[in-house]
């Protein structure tokens, strides 16, 4: 027997799709349901073999036994309400997006059996063309548990990720948005502006530095706008800290402060080390 | 007969091993007289065969028809002096360091035959084990001719890049500082700094994105140090261009002003499409 009879992906991008390739590889899915606002895009994740079949209104996730959200953060809240009354009952609900307190006190109200979840394997690449077999296995999962999230819910979502091959951290929902607004959200508005500061006519005068440090200025626009303005107070907090940081490098370099500037060299490449 | 009899390269880097193994390939250098700092790293670049002997001092440069000035910026100001008494006639006498118009100033008066090159080709990696046969194949490399360059010299120099597969483009030391302030050692700084802001126990929970935009934090030290503080009036300039970037996306933010933060992020996608 599948571990789902039924899975309803709604949003059939670089996560969405991924997860449907995943779930069908692993054999932990009868079939996959997925829609798109651009049903072509569902389309496409159907003849990749993302999905089995698209769908074409919420009404498909009438007797789905897992439903992904997998939608920008102001879609899945805004699709909440109506979907949480066309679930049977026990159907496990997931999301995947990339900021989690707004979603999951919403969500969690609407829905017993909904789990917040972060998978940490997003890229600037969007799109079902860019989603690969394995892109969970070995990453980490995120999953923010609310108190009331219905305990065999959550025990469902381990299983789901660990069957994935993530990592799986449990946290509260404050807490990833917290951490995530450094790691993630900062890097993403750092290389937005990054980008943004370099004279056009100068573009074509780089190297590697230039092209890693602004990968992800690449990123999806709608996506990301919803994810910074879902996440605005820690976000504020952690430019802050980033502007703190880059004053001081200036401050050293305007005073020709040498044994200053190579500490923080030091400091950074030292700590760049625990990445990899 | 080959383009250069004898060449001494100073510094067994990325750089310099890389250039060593590309002479050595396209048959242009009949013998490759490696010297570094540490003995050790020269040793270890004629053991994978990017330099045929190892070199022991300054005099080595001696009977040379190519000398390649490898190292960070003020160790080649500060050899310079010497290495001029110790060259023969018509010696070409080349460097790749990444900022030009110290260096061009200086040598430029004491040896006729020197012509300032930056090939675009570095790397947060460091060492001759990173250097790799084509690393020139493609990229860009800058020359900077100053009005006291040698004709002979400098067309001697354009011919070898030219056989090492780089595209050549001509321009001032003062203009090549001023775009790569912006294009290399801006980004530079901002890895620095964004890492530094980022809270030690947070480091774990991250994709792609921090690792990207943080990869050349892992750069040399005492190299970088010594490019910020040869580059530092431009560098001061391109860091403010940033923080005003920074400062607009901040506002954006704390305003909720999704209209300004949209027009942001297409702006930033759309140039950072003209990268790589």
């Amino acid at each position: 027997m599948k571990m789902f009879n039924k899975v309803v992906i709604f949003g059939t991008g670089l996560i969405g799709g991924s997860l449907g390739f995943a779930l069908k590889r692993k054999g932990l899915a009868g079939q996959v349901i997925g829609l798109s606002r651009h049903r072509s895009n569902a389309e496409l994740a159907r003849r990749m073999g993302a999905i089995d079949r698209v769908g074409s209104s919420l009404g498909a996730a009438q007797d789905a036994d897992l439903v992904v959200l997998a939608a920008p953060v102001e879609t899945i809240i805004n699709i909440a309400p109506d979907l949480a009354q066309r679930l049977k009952k026990g159907c496990l609900v997931i999301d995947v997006a990339s900021t989690k307190e707004k979603i999951v006190t919403r969500l969690n109200r609407l829905i017993p059996d909904f789990v917040g979840c972060h998978p940490l394997a997003g890229s600037e690449k969007k799109g079902i063309s860019n989603s690969q077999l394995n892109i969970f296995t070995g990453s980490i999962c995120i999953i923010t548990p609310a108190p009331n999230t219905s305990e065999s819910a959550l025990k469902k979502a381990k299983s789901l990720w660990k069957k994935l091959g993530a990592r799986i951290l449990l946290m509260p929902a404050a807490r990833h948005d917290r951490i995530l607004g450094f790691t993630s959200h900062l890097p993403h508005a750092a290389a937005f502006s990054l980008i943004a500061s370099i004279p056009d006519k100068f573009l074509r005068i780089s190297s590697g530095g230039l092209a890693d440090t602004t990968r992800i200025a690449a990123s999806d626009k709608l996506l990301w706008s919803q994810i910074f303005l879902s996440n605005r107070k820690n976000l504020l907090s952690s430019i802050s800290a980033f502007q703190t940081k880059l004053a001081e490098f200036k401050l050293a370099l305007a005073n020709n402060d040498r044994k200053r500037l190579l500490k923080i060299l030091a400091a950074a490449g030292k700590k760049r080390g625990h990445l990899k």
